[in-house]
């Protein structure tokens, strides 16, 4: 795979673009185009089989589990759902006008303070905190979600057997239908890792200095909240449900593009050929589109794609057609970017603690470009 | 200046040693090998006379303030000691034994909730927000310390004319002496910027995504709270505080020494000589010890800088002293790192909004040294 590897250019749009700023043995991607690769495992022979569960035990725990620690790791993800009362109580300190992705900042920070990291930072308790905030993230957010907008304070245990479950369980307040809770499992695994992506690599260069979990995971949540990273999905939504017919919807994205305006959930800065999660996720999207017997969206989706092929030969990414599928599960729009982050922190927590083993600080230069050798001027002779 | 660069051998401790990762006209770090600039001017000629009040000015907003200029910035940043209810029930539900610096994440990150960055993120409002957790960071971390220590709620408005001012005297509820608030001047200066280390550039990542100033602020008290960066003037402080004589210091520290113990508070990633800001702060330590009448620790500091230069070549750098000053000020140890937060918050701004300038996101490459190609096993075939 590494022998084959080609020759990419830098984008001039990514800074460090190219450059190695680390060894990782959790991912690769692009390798020929258009391939990810979670711990040496092609992405598109587990994707649509997998639990998610199984995916989170491969990137924090380093290898597939077999039948026996997939139950117990489940069992335990399962006994983390619930939060310390004191972090329910900051939540609720939260308007309903929040960002939630400044919510889910807030709750991991908050819990860093209330369950801290043990001072010796050894790893199989990093991995255990990893997995309390995978199996928590979802419980902070609707338990935020429901308090402001519902003025209810939910239950956070329930009996559902998964993470993808147990999200759609709190989030409808009711046992979720099985077609989305099998759907939440291919979006969870397809966003679970991306090498050194914004986000990852801040919360590696967090880790670098040997800084606790929970430092790296709000510092990984703060970079997927611009809209540059993980707010893609959102955009996409809005753009997808912008048009009443396919054809309304082509004529404005031609009209758009000409007019050289960035159709937000198109491209990516590492693949170069495709982005090979988009084919597993639209058929998702389809699938759940169907059995809802809702094809607006879908088809809108589908049009823009070809459209965009057609005109720029630009691809569409992951976000696409998550935009969709979330759509069709009556997931409010903005909650997309936190179930990005309950799927992501599988990752960041793997590169956090694949980080401190490393022991290097990430310490980068800069090319000056301001003012040289000034001379101080006493404030009262400033003008 | 820049002319005059020589050529620096990366580190091999340090990821990215050497390796430019953006522009940058906010400051450069030993190009001569032991001098710092901040936008052009060189500390040296300022750190003894100016304000901390005229420097985050100049690093936040691009200029040195003249008098009235800096009158009404003193006025601004006064309007914003205060911290919304909300945010003080947020700081209630941490308990006594959190860490700090979680404290300060956590406040930031809340504050974040409840005053949001506006959508459009334009920079004079980017400006206000920096100026506002410059000025508040230290009202979160006081209220916190006296409502968890002292079961105290504490006012956070004060008369005092400066935030070195105000720290003091809400630190120890009394109007502080001129000699301190003078000291408090000069540590928060020195602290105040760095180029590229690593709490900035977690910063850097975070609003590379066009994420909002809090997430920046957050990522990079996580990265500063590890003790490889911010944590060293706490270590710093232990080692000195350990030793009841001068004589019983450096026959220690020798035998440490000689098991190759690593000492804190010396050497540098990016200074080659010395680090310019020890002389500044030394003679502040030292100032500050004569006045206590209190010689000691000083000596033992001073001592043991000479010991680690003849066996190591080694130099101390600005958390060194900084442990002596802050001790003399009666400063609890754990306050260290946070009063560095409320230093380096004026360049964390700046940084974030030139960051936001450049317009592109950060995103390196990895190195892959994991398995390559692995076939899936499905569940049931596991081992």
């Amino acid at each position: 795979m590494a022998s084959a590897k080609p020759i990419k250019k830098p984008k001039k749009s990514v800074a460090l673009s190219g450059t190695e700023a680390g060894n990782t043995a959790i991912c690769t991607v692009g390798i020929t185009g258009n391939d990810l690769h979670y711990r040496g495992y092609d992405i598109l022979e587990f994707a649509t089989v997998a639990e998610f569960e199984e995916i989170a035990y491969l990137l924090i725990h380093e290898k597939l589990p077999n039948r026996q620690e997939l139950t117990d790791y489940k069992a335990k993800l399962k006994s983390y759902r619930d939060i310390p009362q004191a972090v329910k109580t900051v939540l609720e300190q939260l308007p309903k006008e929040t960002n939630p992705m400044d919510v889910m900042r807030t709750g991991c920070s908050a819990l860093g303070c209330i369950q801290p990291e043990e001072r010796d930072h050894n790893k199989p308790n990093a991995q255990k905190l990893t997995d309390k905030l995978v199996a928590s993230f979802g419980s902070m957010m609707l338990y935020w979600y429901h308090y402001s907008h519902h003025d209810k304070k939910i239950n956070l245990v329930t009996d559902d057997d998964t993470i993808a479950g147990h999200f759609l369980h709190l989030l409808h307040q009711k046992p979720p239908r099985q077609s989305w809770i099998k759907a939440m499992h291919v979006s969870l695994i397809l966003y679970a890792e991306h090498e050194f992506n914004a986000s990852t690599f801040a919360a590696r260069v967090i880790s670098s200095t040997l800084s606790d979990i929970y430092s790296c995971m709000t510092g990984g949540i703060g970079a997927l909240r611009g809209p540059k990273h993980g707010g893609a999905n959102e955009e996409a939504c809005k753009i997808q449900l912008r048009y009443g017919s396919v054809q309304e919807a082509e004529k404005d994205i031609r009209q758009r593009m000409a007019n050289n305006e960035i159709i937000i959930g198109f491209g990516h800065p590492v693949y170069t050929v495709s982005d090979p999660r988009n084919v597993v996720i639209k058929k998702v999207a389809h699938d759940l589109s169907v059995e809802n017997n809702d094809m607006l969206m879908f088809d809108v989706a589908d049009k823009l794609e070809s459209v965009m092929w057609d005109e720029k030969k630009m691809f569409p990414n992951l976000d696409w057609f998550s935009a969709v599928s979330y759509h069709q599960m009556h997931i409010p729009t903005k909650l997309f970017t936190p179930i990005f982050v309950i799927a992501r922190a599988t990752g960041w927590g793997a590169h956090a603690i694949e980080q401190r083993e490393e022991g290097k600080i990430i310490r980068p230069s800069a090319l000056y470009v301001g003012d040289e050798e000034l001379a101080f001027v006493p404030l009262d002779q400033r003008k």
